[in-house]
């Protein structure tokens, strides 16, 4: 929910008489996304989201994140397409913020997803995965073990407002998370951030993924692990395996998970609670009361890791077995 | 800037089913307006905002404001256009809120008006006065001397962080602007809040106003003088005579102003500054600090109200004498 950066009049129409996509009819702020302002630009040819990235978005990542649109655009993954201007450049610079155009996607993200979503979902994610495979660039995960022990550490002796003992609980899970974390799985590039409001659907069928700001080379199946976090559990907490199922069954659809990849997936799941977690427990500190930008509770993600460490098979998911 | 309240998938589906609009395309939170929850709403047929009428706003007033736009919209005036649903209702409830669909229209505002925007505005701005002497509903202004004192009152004690005596300042100020308030002039439907946000431009001209939720039956000059406060100051607090000069001219190209109305224009000016800056007062006391959404800062309009109270004859704002 933000527009951080306003961009000036001048501005405004010097930015877009460098590209070649008509006059500007309209220009709106839009109340979503936490990490980067972001405006619906209409022109007299089409519709586009002008994105100002600001400090959370590492510059040097730009290239990575509009280059892997671009690709996965052309394998017919949806997904917004970067718009070079005139002279060919994907991002360029506005209101003292790098920017960058791309389409705007039609879909809205589904706010209580159903089964036939999740099962929507999963083979959407599967097809990203295997198109990901044919994308030349690399970009590494800055948010793993740690990343999440620095944040942790930065916490300390501010967690007893959620529950006395929380940082000790955490300091061993991430232990041992970090000791039985697989380091061998198939990989490439996973979006590492794909909750409800980064996908969209129409007519019940997915027809979009944003937000790649988080997208790294990782292994499949930890873009698995966060999705079941994301995805399938109940505002009351509970874990939902019907809608495991259809995640899972709706992946396995498009590409079959190895057997070191069900093995692992408990441990993926309890370290993509991990990660969420901490960051949530860090925004939530830092962040004073009543704020622009109201931090999403970490008390969510206290509870999916405690779910998540007494799994012991991945067919406590739902997971079946594809023969 | 504000999103306040989230609307379910089901709630939207039903909702939109409940007019004859087409399937739903997209819908995405509009980061602008602070009193109200704002949609864009994309179907395969049209563009259209979803408005969710929070708490500021008097449910009571709703069919006086909806009806206003459909009159100005039927008189040529642009402005959004409320859409009813198959029954006939332009009001619905969503989400526990009063709710209405209306047009999108293209066109952006302003950041920093030029003279020719000015201009614009004031020759629509009569425009708008002229045509809603034919509109027959009439709602009283909420916002006039009773509620500027008792909204003072409110602020006691609380505005040394801005200025030591500003209180007493204020209520010397408030009672000559009482005494001097004009009783008789020309009057019909005015905007009350033609801030350059709520009001579109689209290749120099003007394409549309918005955000009717402070219209009431008032003096139109005292809508003049809103506009002279909101579009005549520089930033840096000094006025600029050329764009109340294009302002002024703009309106009397549409409609003379009176002897009398010119007259009162200085007491209106004063009175305008006072309404905004106590509004802005009491929200600035009473928002936390860093909260969601953030107060516009009042001394702006301390700096204004100064300004007018030493102002002798409407010649200081460039009023120019019609023959």
């Amino acid at each position: 929910m933000a527009v951080y950066t306003e961009v000036s009049d001048e501005d405004l129409g010097n930015f877009v008489a460098s590209y070649d996509i008509g006059d500007v009819l309209s220009f709106k702020g839009i109340a979503e996304g936490v990490e980067n302002s972001n405006y619906l630009l209409r022109t007299t040819q089409n519709s586009f989201i002008l994105t100002l990235y600001e400090k959370r978005v590492d510059e040097q990542d730009l290239p990575f994140f509009l280059g892997l649109m671009e690709f996965l655009s052309g394998e017919g993954i949806p997904c917004p397409l970067p718009v070079s201007d005139r002279e060919g450049n994907r991002l360029r610079t506005l209101a003292g913020r790098p920017a960058a155009l791309i389409t705007f996607l039609d879909g809205m993200w589904v706010r209580r997803p159903r089964n036939e979503h999740c099962a929507e979902l999963g083979a959407g994610l599967a097809g990203m995965h295997l198109a990901s495979t044919r994308f030349s660039m690399e970009r590494q995960n800055a948010l793993l073990m740690t990343a999440w022990r620095e944040i942790l550490g930065n916490c300390t002796g501010k967690l007893d407002r959620f529950e006395n003992g929380l940082q000790t609980e955490l300091e061993a899970d991430l232990e041992q998370i970090a000791s039985a974390w697989p380091t061998n799985l198939p990989r490439g590039v996973i979006h590492a951030d794909l909750f409800p409001d980064n996908v969209f659907f129409l007519g019940g069928r997915l027809s979009g993924f944003i937000d790649f700001y988080f997208a790294c080379t990782d292994f499949f199946a930890y873009d698995i692990a966060i999705c079941l976090n994301a995805w399938c559990f109940e505002t009351d907490g509970s874990f939902n395996i019907t809608k495991a199922k259809a995640l899972l069954r709706g992946y396995q659809s498009a590409r079959s998970l190895s057997a070191d990849e069900i093995a692992a997936l408990p441990t993926l799941a309890r370290g993509a609670s991990m990660r969420f977690l901490v960051t949530r427990l860090f925004d939530w500190i830092n962040t004073p009361e009543g704020a622009f930008v109201r931090p999403k509770n970490p008390v969510e993600y206290i509870k999916k890791l405690r779910f998540h460490r007494q799994i012991e098979s991945a067919s406590e998911y739902g997971l079946e077995q594809i023969s």
